[in-house]
């Protein structure tokens, strides 16, 4: 099959738009969706200093090579990269080589932050204790706290997270199973204490995500994080790819409604304004974060955040 | 199994709230559900004519009888149905001989609208002239402007319509995969010239209802429209459905998701003014309504809606 704009053979096809591109044009492609919606969203503005959160999976890695090749020759625009390391065996101490061979490589400064050195414990820790709950509730809270306050005490502007269009479309259609119009509305707000969140490849599918990444060469690992994702998020993930096969076009719709609606909700919603949790100080919109909370059924742990 | 609330044995089973019900204590909870909706949204109103869309199918039938229990001691309501003959040769007959039925057994008049006295032309022979598009997307539309504007002749201050919770549920998700936050706003809005659409069967499971209808001995015909459903409602149906196995009372977060998103959406948008379309002089929010469009792809039906 050959290039819809050219006459080398294509890598790719896109079932939504009905192209067939090849390396070229596929990588122009997916950078001309980033440039969009860092322009149309206003994700980066003078003076920014950008943390990047970098797992080393396909998605952060091309994130911060795409910031990075936009933005490096713009002298008010500071990149930085935070690793978290949740103390996963095995796993994590790959993905960390990944994170320093391609922030070494583009030349920004990497910030490893461990949560057992800031948490007390790993994750490996607290799931052996965990096992009914699973890991994964613990980690996500965990981890979002730990790059908040990261960015944040460096100084960051702005939160870029690698999040593609499988997730920003999953992310919406769970919201929609579970009616958490709360967490719809809070997709795009400004709240005080929290570090911006910017998603520059929210309207890149994953799989071009991977094709990227692959056609640039990029370091990636494409393993999968040992413990078992988020069930219903697996099961919305295979339910949205066979929709998407036979209603190509199915996840930016997705998208751009979630997007309308949350911006439509913020019209209607009075702000939420956070105060700061009574143990560790950092913001939420409770008495006590949620981190903190999920901390507290360990007391050792509270003890060690308090001090 | 026995009844959760009694020693009778228990004919239903409900995941979502982890009750058995026997005969009784089903009917009781289908009835307690139609009567909070009914409060709670505030359906029903002092001095209101209802007209119910009795299809002859199980939701309208319940629908029916349901309104009529309720309100027929209450002088200041009227109750009266309404069918619309679609003219679908094999199957229409028979739910129109249904209607009548129940309609005589409960002294309700019933109004029968011809389709091709109508709108000059039978769905019959519509479908057979638009093989390529299917009848149901004539079929929905035609419908609903012909039982609004019979109701509104009438002097109906409302339209009750038999949708129940699958129902429901269903076209939430179907606006979401579509990205359609028009019609997720719309669901509750009074416009002007639109009767007021009431659904007193939204909280109820199609499986209830249908266990209703049986247990209740209400004449209904279980058979399907010979037109296949719209493709993605039933890809969406069979979606919901094994989430529901496995989550159950997602129906019911759906549902509740959507009504809190509609009505804030309703908060932050101005209301649409319809105006009357050129055509017919229903009402429409465009220059001419969508049924007056389709029929105009027929000249001939036009010139008959015209005079």
């Amino acid at each position: 099959m050959k290039c819809s704009k050219c006459n080398m053979d294509a890598v790719a096809h896109q079932p939504y738009s009905g192209a067939h591109l090849c390396r070229k044009h596929l990588i122009e492609d997916v950078e001309r969706k980033v440039k969009k919606d860092i322009r149309q969203l206003q994700m980066v503005e003078k003076n920014d200093s950008i943390a990047v959160a970098l797992s080393g999976g396909k998605d952060s890695v091309v994130l911060l090579y795409l910031l990075h090749k936009l933005f490096s020759k713009r002298p008010d625009i500071t990149l930085f990269a935070v690793t978290i390391d949740e103390g996963i065996s095995g796993y994590r101490e790959h993905t960390i080589e990944i994170a320093q061979k391609v922030t070494d490589m583009l030349g920004i400064q990497l910030h490893v932050i461990s949560m057992k050195g800031e948490l007390g414990k790993s994750l490996d820790e607290v799931a052996a204790e965990e096992r009914d709950k699973g890991a994964c509730s613990f980690c996500g809270v965990f981890r979002k706290k730990l790059l908040n306050m990261t960015a944040r005490k460096l100084g960051a502007t702005k939160l870029a997270v690698g999040h593609n269009l499988d997730d920003e479309a999953q992310t919406a259609f769970l919201n929609v199973l579970r009616g958490d119009v709360g967490r719809m509305s809070r997709m795009h707000k400004k709240q005080q204490g929290l570090v911006y969140r910017i998603k520059p490849l929210r309207s890149v599918p994953e799989k071009e995500v991977a094709l990227y990444a692959i056609l640039q060469n990029l370091p990636v690992d494409f393993s999968e994080c040992p413990y078992a994702h988020e069930a219903m998020r697996g099961e919305v993930r295979d339910i949205i790819n066979s929709i998407e096969v036979k209603h190509p076009g199915t996840k930016y719709s997705i998208l751009r409604g979630s997007d309308e609606t949350a911006r439509l909700l913020n019209i209607a919603q009075q702000d939420v304004t956070l105060s700061v949790c009574s143990v560790c100080g950092e913001p939420t919109a409770a008495e006590v974060c949620q981190s903190c909370r999920l901390l507290g059924q360990k007391q050792d742990m509270v003890d060690f955040v308090k001090g």
